[in-house]
C-alpha cells in the first residue's frame, strides 16, 4: 500500500469530478492559483511561511499508482477514456513562492502555481493541507520563541499532534521558527534536527526509588542526564540528588539538569533552584515542561523563574489557541483572463500578485504592497520562481539556511509586532493596479 | 525511505533512553500501562474511543529497520550491544481494550498494554499520538452528529487537517461517530467510505458564465450533481438555474443538490428553497457548508433552515474548540507490583482496571464504575483482551459494525448528555478495591 503522504487520492472527490469535466470540455488552458491567508488569525501579528519544502516535493512526485487508477476506474464516477487520461499525469507547471521562513501577512500569496488546468486544480487540497499546516505551526512556534528569549526551547509535542505527519513536520516546523531542537527521533534522523530527551515518570515508578532510577540513568547516560523529579514531591528529590550528584561527579558524570513537570513550575522552580544552589549544586540547570505555550512561558518569565529550558509541546504543534488558518488555495487567472470570486465574506484578489517589502534604514520591516506580477513597488520582491517544468529550478536550501532565514525575519519584525500580544497591523497597501484589475475582472462579468 | 507512519523512529527519544538504561540494568519484567483521559475536556459531556484498529496495526508492525537502527548506532546516544539488542525486537504483549465506538469518561482506561517492560514502554509516544487524535475527533464528529439529527453529514476537512495522517484518520473516526462519508479519496479507497463531492469555486470561474459550468459538470456527471452557487450571487445562480434544469431533466439529467458555502446559510436556504419551489424544482436538495460545527448545525436546525445536508470539516477535524486531550499513557504495573505517580494535579489509579456499565430496563446507560480487574461489579465490563503474544486475537470487525456499535452507544446515552450543551455529568464511580490498591501503593513508598 503507498504511503498516506504520497498517495495521490488523498484528495477531495470534486477534484476529480470536475477534472473528469474539463476532460470532457478539452479545457486545458493555463490556470494560476495562489495559496494565500484570508485574515490573520485574532491571536496573530504575523504568520511564518511554512511548508514549501514539502509542497515541492509533493508536485515533483505527483501520480496516480496503478491501484488508484483502477480505484478510481472502478467507482462508478469517471468515463475510462478520463481514467486513462491520468495515467501518465506528472506536474509540469511552475511555481513562485516566498521563501520558508519568510513573514507575511493577510491576502499576501506565499505560493502561486502556474500550470494546465487539470494540474494546478488536482493539487489544491494537499497544497493546502501542506502549507496550512506547517505554516501554522511555524506561525505558533514564532511566538513561543519570541517570548522565550534566548531559553532552550525543544517540541515535546509528538504525542498529541494530529497523527504521524503531523508530528513530524511539526517538529521541523518549529526548529525553523526557532526551537533549538525536538523530542522526535525521526526528526533527527530525516534532517538533523538536534534531538532532545529525559526520563519519563514511568522510569521512575519502575524503580524501588527514585534515587536508583536517577542513578540507573545517569550511569547509562553520562554525557546526557536530565532527571524527571516531580514524580512524587519535587522539592524532596531535589534535596535528595544532591549527594548522589556529588557521588556521581567523583565518577566523572555530570547531572546537567533536573526537569519539572507538573505544578506551578515557577514556585517549584524558584525551590528547587536554592535546594540545588544550597546543595553546591550550581550548574545543574532546570529544564520545565508541561502544558506550556507563549503565554505560560512568558509568565515565566516574567517571574524570573529560574527555569533554564522548556519542553513545549501540545499547544505549539497543535496551535491551539488557533488551530486552523481561514486559507484558501484560489483560481486567479485562466486562459488569461484575470478571476476572481465574489461570494460574501470571501472576495479575493486577481491576477498573479506579488508582494513588495520596504525596510527602514535599520532593516527593520516597514510596510508591504501587494500588486500584480510584473508591476514594481518600493521595497524587495518577495515572491520567486522556484519550480519549471514540474522540477525545482534550484537544490532546496538547507534546513539550518531556513531557520536562519525565519530567525533574520523574527528580528526584522516592528518590535510591536514581536510581542505575543496584540499590536496594530502591520501595514500591507494594495498598489493601483491590482485595484483596477479586481475592477475591471467585476464589471466583465454580467 | 520508510513511511513516517510505519517508522519506529516516530517517539520520542526519551522512550530510547530509557531502554539503554532498562538494557544496562536487565529489567525486563512483565509491566502494565494504560491509556486514560484524565480529565473531560470543557465542551465534551462524553468522549468516543477512536484509533484501536490503528494501533493494533503499529504493534502487530513494528520493528526498527536497518537504516534505522544504522541511525541510532550513530547517533553516539547508545552502545552497540543495546541497538544490536533492538534487531529482533518485536511486540510480543497482550492488549486489553474497549471497542472502538464505545462512549467512555475520565479516568477510564480505553486500552491497556501487558508485555516486557521495553516493549510496553517504547511504544507509549505512538499509542498516544494514534489513539488521542482518533478520540478526539470521534468524540466531535459525534457531537455534530448528534446536533444534525438524521441530516447527510460529509466529512469535508482533507486541507485544513493537521497533515496527511490527519486528513485520512479523520475521515475514517467522524464516519465510525455518524458522518455519512467524506470527500477523502483516500479513505473511500482504504475503507469503502461513502465519497462525496461537488464542484469548487474555481470550476465556476473557469467558465465564461455560471451556466455553462453547470450545464458542463451536469452533463459529466448526470448520476452526480451539486452544483455550487455561492461564487458570485446565490439567488441569481438559483434563479438561472430554473431553466437549465428544466432543460437538463428533459435530456434524463436530474441535477440533485445545490451547495452554499458562504453568508448567511439561514438566510440563503430560504431564499433559494423559496426561488426552487417557485421554479417547480421542489427535488433539487440544498446543501451547506463553510465553517461548520455542531453550534451552527445546531442555529440551523433550530431556525429551520431547509437544508438537506452539511459538509463540515476544519472545526470538526481539527476539533477546533478542543484540539487536543488530557490524556496520558501511564505505568499501572511493573514486575507484579501497582504503581502510580503522585505529581500534583496527575496523580493517576494504579494497577490494572475494568470498567463495569450498567444500563436502565430502556437499554440507557445508568452509570459506570472503575474498579480492579478481576473484581466483579454491577453491568458489563468495557475492556477485553484483544490482542495476545503481539498479534490480535480475532480479525478486525468491519467498519460498518464499529460505525453500528458507535451509533448504538450515542443512543444509549442518558438523553442530557445527548445534548450539545454542558450536562451534568455522569456517574463513575471507583470501586473500593481500586480505592485500597491506591492506599496500599502510597503507603509502600517511603
Amino acid at each position: 500500500m503507498r504511503p498516506t503522504e504520497e498517495s495521490a487520492l488523498l484528495t477531495d472527490l470534486y477534484q476529480l469530478t470536475m477534472l473528469q469535466a474539463y476532460f470532457d470540455q478539452g479545457m486545458e488552458a493555463t490556470t494560476v492559483f495562489e495559496f494565500f491567508v484570508r485574515k490573520l488569525p485574532q491571536r496573530r501579528n504575523f504568520l511564518v511561511a511554512g511548508g514549501l519544502e514539502m509542497a515541492l516535493d509533493f508536485l515533483e512526485g505527483l501520480h496516480f499508482s496503478a491501484d488508484e487508477l483502477d480505484w478510481l476506474a472502478g467507482c462508478g464516477r469517471f468515463s475510462a477514456a478520463f481514467v486513462k487520461s491520468l495515467v501518465g499525469l506528472r506536474f509540469t507547471g511552475e511555481v513562485q513562492a516566498m521563501d520558508e521562513g519568510t513573514v507575511f501577512f493577510a491576502d499576501e500569496p506565499i505560493l502561486r502555481v502556474v500550470a494546465p488546468l487539470r494540474e494546478a486544480q488536482l493539487v489544491e487540497s494537499r497544497i493546502i493541507n501542506l502549507l496550512q499546516f506547517q505554516t501554522l505551526v511555524a506561525s505558533k512556534a514564532a511566538r513561543v520563541r519570541l517570548a522565550a528569549r534566548d531559553k532552550l526551547l525543544v517540541d515535546f509535542g509528538l504525542r498529541r499532534a494530529h497523527g504521524a505527519e503531523a508530528a513530524l513536520l511539526s517538529a521541523r516546523a518549529s526548529f525553523v521558527a526557532g526551537f533549538d531542537g525536538s523530542s522526535n527521533l525521526l526528526a533527527g534522523m530525516r534532517w538533523d534536527i538536534p534531538v532532545y530527551g529525559t526520563m519519563a515518570h514511568s522510569f521512575v515508578q519502575t524503580h524501588a526509588s527514585e534515587l536508583a532510577a536517577f542513578e540507573h540513568f545517569a550511569r547509562s547516560h553520562p554525557a546526557a542526564t536530565t532527571l524527571l523529579i516531580d514524580t512524587y514531591d519535587t522539592e524532596a528529590a531535589a534535596r535528595a540528588l544532591i549527594p548522589l550528584a556529588h557521588r556521581l561527579r567523583a565518577d566523572g558524570i555530570a547531572v546537567q539538569a533536573v526537569r519539572l513537570d507538573s505544578g506551578d513550575l515557577d514556585d517549584h522552580a524558584h525551590r528547587v533552584r536554592a535546594i540545588l544552589d544550597a546543595g553546591g549544586a550550581k550548574d545543574i540547570k532546570i529544564f520545565a515542561s508541561g502544558n506550556l505555550d507563549e503565554y505560560a512561558v512568558q509568565a515565566l518569565l516574567y517571574a524570573a523563574a529560574p527555569i533554564d529550558g522548556f519542553g513545549v509541546g501540545t499547544r505549539m504543534n497543535t496551535s491551539a489557541d488557533q488551530p486552523y488558518l481561514d486559507c484558501a488555495y484560489k483560481l486567479q487567472e485562466y486562459a488569461g483572463l484575470a478571476r476572481r470570486k465574489r461570494s460574501e465574506g470571501k472576495a479575493t484578489w486577481p491576477g498573479r500578485k506579488q508582494v513588495f517589502r520596504r525596510e527602514d534604514g535599520a532593516g527593520q520591516m516597514a510596510g508591504d504592497t501587494l500588486t500584480l506580477e510584473g508591476d514594481r513597488q518600493p521595497g524587495r520582491p518577495l515572491l520567486a520562481t522556484v519550480m519549471r517544468g514540474g522540477r525545482r529550478v534550484e537544490p532546496s536550501p538547507l534546513l539550518a539556511a531556513v531557520r536562519a532565514h525565519a530567525l533574520a525575519q523574527l528580528d526584522a519584525l516592528p518590535p510591536a509586532l514581536r510581542s505575543i500580544d496584540n499590536a496594530f497591523p502591520y501595514a500591507v497597501e494594495v498598489a493601483a493596479p491590482l485595484r483596477d484589475l479586481a475592477r475591471q475582472v467585476d464589471q466583465r462579468r454580467t
